[in-house]
């Protein structure tokens, strides 16, 4: 029954769909491994943000990058 | 001043403008009724995830309708 | 599939468990009636927010049920 | 450490690049400030959401943009 | 730069600090090989949630514990 | 009509209810600044998350001020 929802930059940066099938399928497992929770139940959403929508140290992930 | 957050697949599953109007009125209604909230200030997001993004089963919904 | 998540004041205004109960049943069946939903797959999480936690109008929720 | 989720209306009424970069700058700076937290490590996620998929007050913001 | 949310129910389920360890290491490295993000910068946040406050099938886990 | 969710450290790392009052008026007149949004209808969330349940660089924070 756990609901895990994970955020990664989108855009040019975007899990193609085998990567994004690879994190449903690893997390799903991680869950049923460590706390031993129903696959069958365990739903995951993944959001693709976009460069200019997300911050970290004060700036978007589009001017880091510029900068980098 | 509840604050709900649905999210349901999108593409060629997600809801019309119409659909998402019910689901707005029905739930900030539900909240009235339920728990005598006030709906002037009943704040509802809807979220339309892409089929690849979404998964259950330690599957994304893509894959999964495909099978079935 | 849906997920869907409710933010409601807790504290001394958290709701029952039989509101909680109300509030899952009511908005399960509003997602079958109007987008024709599967209740099996539909999660519910209702997250009870501290009034100190909470705020609108620039002010917590335990201010301005002081001023009122 | 902290993580912010701003949740905007978005299309024509999208925030620019600039006026995001604004709020990222403006809530890491904010955290810093009352409670000492390392502007490095403090990430902002900026969600825009369609007009049709933001409810208050029962209605959908673009059934009340039109009434106003 | 991810960030990862998972909620599980809490209570008497709720999981061990040694298992939310687990579930810490295992998600940033699955971001890590997956997509290869940079694990210093991923964020995990589990929530805890009470079996009264989760609902799967229209009824809170709470009743469906007392069913099975 | 903004919505804003914070997260921070909790227990003894927990900001006060003046803190908390100090962030609320904060953003809300951030976004009234930066996008002219009407602060009566801003709703901001915060959650105070336990150390345990936040990681960051693959380890939860209570291991990471133990290190520190």
């Amino acid at each position: 029954m756990p609901y895990v929802n994970i955020k990664v930059t989108g855009g040019r940066e975007a899990p193609s769909a085998e990567q994004k099938a690879e994190l449903i399928a690893g997390v799903t497992d991680l869950l049923a491994r460590v706390l031993n929770k129903n696959p069958e139940t365990t739903v995951v959403v993944i959001d693709e943000v976009d460069m200019d929508n997300w911050g970290i140290g004060g700036k978007s992930v589009t001017e880091r990058r510029k900068q980098s």
